[in-house]
């Protein structure tokens, strides 16, 4: 594949061209609009996941097992697809593990994790053999009520909220108090209670951040969490079934970004599978979202009208915010850049222009890329927004001004 | 109605109480969240929405027009209730649009505004009468195509760029280059072409910027637009049938934050209007989304589970920023700050304690009250975000980890 090349942002690697047009899974982008039948719409490609999991698998230590949280992208085509990649799927509601075993996700490879799950969630999991990460002894005392009530033994992981912090993270999920999980140090009482009540946890759950470009700092935080994994293995005559250590593996959205380097990861990850594999921790599950789908989407909206106002040229396309608010940089950004964009069927165009793409909302919120060098675009073509396979429709207030939703396509 | 008091934050006037609890609308919050069925929901007060409009009409001349501005709030329950106490709906979309002649709003005195109006939202707008505010010349080509293709004269109006800029406003959408509307420099040229085409603009509107706390600011904005709208009459025989000076007017959601002093504003327009009346600008309208409903809401959410991590104590709610985005202190805020929360069933408690308020998903961003001082909650309690009226359900991601939608209710 040819990269399509930005002159501050990483490169897209994920997709083909035909011509001018950018090809997702193999159909140009007019054609792909027009089998859609409307724009905007997000498309993901099949192949760009598979191609992601693959160089992951290589990079990665055999033993490790690669969970998908479907958070990152829910759509049911996309999680069916991942479920013949990966080796189990992670939820974050009860709507999720639905989502999931319809389309055929094994609940024995299956957790719920999720700071405030309901009684009813928990009864749901329980019921559907799925292991249910406990973020509190309250959550704990929930499940051992449902479990009474419908007779099943419940898999029960402990979502640990360590002393450590994950460095460099987009977001912050351990070190200092969280309400996520159970803190470190309380964490041998509630094994106490678990055995005085006849039950062994299956798993540990060990999630520090997310979005994390840094390798080392991905590292340092796999190998205490490992560390603390064989501490409380030790408290079990058999051990742990997995020990989940999370993700926070991070994609480049912005200038000057560039791809995770996944193969040093691997590489030390390598002897912590073998010590972990040692002391009873069980396999080691990495729990991946936004890595495994974010660059396999894009969000392609249709230009509507240009205008000039004052010394800025606006293409107004019909789609913006409220589809892609992360895009918009609206969504816990502190500081607004630009996602890569590009006029998707001008790809080889040689007259660029500074242009700035505005959705269709009456705010000024409403922008996905400010004063971007693009191919000079008219009324009708398409404005493409890269980096969209993960948290797009679903973490979008699609019902902003009342607009239509996006369209969705997994080719 | 006694208030209901913050140490920081403006006390809430909307709502009446009934001992320990809050009253929406005459119903206490235990019995109301019974009969909606289920938590977390969003709870607006018919009452409260009437008050706010019959304070306004008080403090403004007789001769403003008030309009509703449904995009703050797209409940058709609550558009049909502002139908009734207003003189014209504002639209924002074909969907807006849609719900307003639904719930019964006289398409006379209803405008359509959007930088990003597709072909086919402007022949909706056409064939309904309802009068389109022109963002662009490319509107105004789109609109006689499809007034020629209908067979209908259409009713169109000029959204004007003004050169002005509204000081102090949350949002700017006038001065400088901007996506809305026609520049002011340019607006001569469209009216010489509408003239040549035989139409006759029906207004002007001028939006200069949004959540505005600064009264002399928006005195001088209206000033400008009275200005701005006079000097374009003048190009016209019989002037327009009225002109629409945008809104602008806040509500305090931040600690040190005081209401708007609406007497004030409405001294400085009635001068104003005797000036417009007398230059044929017609009568002055006020487009008001946030002002009329924003305080009239709260939205309510259950706790699921009370714990402590370190040495802070977090209420773990049903409800969080996947319904309420804004009080969650992601929809484009660059520094979070607490809305005005309470434990809407301990409204008379002596025991406070500082708690920090995190909703249901996997993510840090999901905070609604970081360290608060509130009424010390248990499991069961309903915590309540107040000023919840305006920007909600629709201008948050609803279907952000597949968690269920809130319930609505008008009260």
């Amino acid at each position: 594949m040819t990269p399509i090349r930005f002159p501050n942002h990483a490169p897209i690697t994920a997709f083909d061209r035909a011509g001018a047009e950018l090809e997702v899974g193999g159909v140009p982008l007019v054609r792909l609009a027009a089998r859609v039948g409307r724009t905007p719409f997000y498309a993901c490609s099949r192949e760009a996941i598979s191609a992601r999991v693959g160089d992951l698998r290589k990079a990665l230590p055999a033993a490790v097992r690669l969970h998908y949280a479907m958070k990152a992208n829910p759509m049911p085509a996309v999680v069916a697809h991942l479920v013949g990649l990966t080796d189990g799927i992670d939820v974050a509601s009860a709507r999720e593990m639905h989502v999931a075993l319809d389309v055929g996700a094994d609940s024995r490879h299956m957790s719920f994790a999720g700071p405030g799950k309901t009684a009813g969630e928990i009864s749901q999991a329980i019921a559907a053999g799925v292991a249910i990460n406990l973020e509190s002894e309250g959550q704990y005392e929930a499940a051992l009520e449902a479990a009474a009530a419908l007779g099943i033994a419940p898999r029960l992981a402990i979502r640990i909220n360590p002393a450590f912090e994950l460095k460099s993270s987009g977001m912050q999920m351990g070190g200092g108090p969280k309400p996520f999980g159970i803190d470190e140090d309380r964490v041998p009482a509630l094994m106490a209670r678990m055995r005085a009540d006849g039950i062994v946890p299956v798993g540990l759950h060990i999630y520090s951040g997310s979005q994390n470009l840094n390798p080392e700092a991905i590292i340092e935080a796999q190998r205490n969490s490992v560390q603390l994994g064989i501490r409380f293995a030790a408290q079990l005559s058999d051990g742990f079934e997995w020990l989940n250590i999370g993700g926070g593996f991070g994609v480049p959205y912005f200038p000057g970004e560039a791809p995770l380097d996944v193969t040093r990861i691997g590489e030390a990850l390598a002897p912590l599978c073998d010590e972990a594999a040692q002391h009873g921790t069980g396999p080691l599950v990495l729990e991946l979202g936004r890595h495994l789908v974010a660059e396999a989407g894009v969000y392609v909206t249709r230009v509507i009208d240009r205008k000039v106002s004052r010394d800025r040229t606006y293409l107004v396309v019909d789609g913006g915010l409220h589809h892609n608010l992360a895009a918009s940089g609206n969504f816990g950004q502190v500081l607004r850049k630009n996602y890569p964009v590009a006029v998707g069927n001008r790809l080889d165009a040689e007259t660029t222009e500074v242009q700035t793409v505005v959705g269709p909302l009456c705010t000024p919120l409403d922008l996905l890329a400010d004063r971007m060098e693009l191919a000079r675009a008219e009324v009708g073509d398409l404005v493409v927004v890269f980096m969209a396979g993960a948290y797009g429709p679903s973490a979008s207030p699609t019902r902003f001004l009342s607009h239509p939703e996006p369209g969705e396509v997994l080719v």
